[in-house]
């Protein structure tokens, strides 16, 4: 197996940027010792999202890529459809708002009356529609290598992000083959699979050769999110959830968890994973690769 | 420093029951090397709460305790008020529900159409009403001793738990000094925090000399929960954001995060703190204790 070469950021079209000034903030505090401390600390603020003349949701995001966040909500929300022709994206910063403008006339006022509270960061309105929205769902027969898996791994957990800087944000990363492409992270994780949605319908992007890794929990709603997305693979470092698991099946997406050094477990989809490497050749995560313990 | 004793379960008020049988399931996979592995996986169900006559939420729950978790959730939205005579709350398993009855007439409707959708797993409705209700509240001069914070986390992190079961959830823990009375996990680390609101309620328990003790992150909404309940300190292993440490200032609150072993930070009401321990006498982390290495 080759060796994962040292976190190649220029290899991303989009990497975190962990020095941003308006991502993180210094905050004093005090520590065990009782001696002053300054840590870096994620920012956390409201963003207004805006469909035509109609305020949909307001996000608490970390604030990178507003646009990408508003259209990625809006189509992950099934509010955008794949031939929406889109005529404006305006992010206002004073006013922390974005107005996504479309061709068409658009009312989701019914829609916004649904409101369901999931398990993890959502708004209400969303989570009926998204079931309905998956009944046309089909998804491709894709290969996934473990090759690719644990290469992916390996260059994810060492690429500089907020993560490794202040903690306490979740990563999202778009995958092609072994190749992280788009690494977004936010305080909540829905926020940052809505920004890889966002950059994703920008940019027209092709889902059915893409692997989507996140640092979340597999829950129902990030597995619908994946499939509403087009993509047939979904990967993790976390846990699984039953109904995650059994959405997972039915639409047919591959669900790798526990991703840890050279352990995975695949809980559907098995057909697409060719193990193309033998695990026992693969280094055991070392403890300064444990994103999970990494934040002091 | 007295040593931890070993997770006294008969302590608690409330512990986790990782062997129940409707909150995990035994799923099939293949692990990295092709094996047939059978994990156990947490459960997510919807549960559809009511206050009298309206359909106010559906939330992603674990499913034990519907009951504290209704009452906690209308509660920390500041639908249920503190001299709300409650008639009734019933369960019932098969419509996946819960109704809950007052004396008062309820209408929430124009609530219901604010929609903010927060960073961490949060219905929409809430958000700007919860910082209005903040308004209010004053968090009592409670002592909060470093010995106690050592012994929560050395009793909660070896206390058989779903989370070392089956991964995937949120803790959180009602404790008094170095007592934790109540541990409730959920897929949402809201929904664990609104069982814990639900069961004060419930039994009209005392807020200002409790501690909240969470596995999840000090966001904005886990703050303004907190206050909300009237508890003046909160805890947690994991980090921090901006916002969460700013309305912590505003509101009095003590706030301390990133507790590993003898390692944590207080960003926020420091004068709470009493240092009656030498964090050097304190062992560090061992590896088997950490929690968020914990699951395979």
């Amino acid at each position: 197996m080759q060796l994962p070469r040292q976190g190649d950021v220029a290899d991303f079209i989009i990497a975190p940027d962990p020095q941003a000034p308006r991502l993180t903030r210094a905050v004093e505090g005090i520590d065990q010792t009782g001696a002053t401390s300054r840590i870096s600390v994620v920012e956390e603020r409201p963003l207004t999202i805006f469909l035509n003349r109609h305020e949909i949701v307001t996000a608490m995001t970390i604030g990178d890529y507003p646009e990408y966040l508003a259209l990625g909500f809006l189509r992950n929300q099934g509010m955008l459809l794949d031939d929406d022709e889109i005529t404006g994206v305006d992010f206002d910063e004073d006013l922390e708002t974005v107005v996504v403008r479309t061709a068409r006339q658009t009312s989701y006022e019914d829609k916004l009356k649904k409101k369901t509270r999931t398990s993890g960061c959502a708004v209400g309105t969303v989570f009926g529609d998204m079931m309905e929205g998956l009944e046309g769902v089909s998804l491709p027969a894709a290969p996934l290598r473990s090759s690719w898996l644990y290469e992916l791994a390996a260059r994810i957990n060492r690429t500089p992000s907020l993560y490794l800087e202040a903690g306490a944000i979740h990563g999202t990363v778009l995958c092609r083959e072994d190749r992280p492409l788009v690494y977004m992270e936010d305080v909540g994780r829905h926020n940052a699979v809505d920004k890889i949605a966002g950059w994703m319908l920008r940019h027209r992007a092709e889902a059915a050769d893409k692997i989507l890794y996140t640092t979340g929990r597999l829950t129902s709603e990030m597995v619908i999110k994946t499939a509403m997305m087009g993509i047939p693979i979904l990967a993790s470092r976390s846990g699984f959830t039953a109904w995650g698991v059994e959405i997972a099946r039915e639409v047919g997406l591959t669900l790798i968890g526990r991703m840890r050094g050279r352990r995975y477990i695949c809980l559907s989809g098995a057909e697409r994973l060719i193990r193309d490497v033998d695990p026992s050749s693969v280094p055991d995560e070392a403890p300064a690769h444990r994103r999970k313990s990494a934040a002091p």
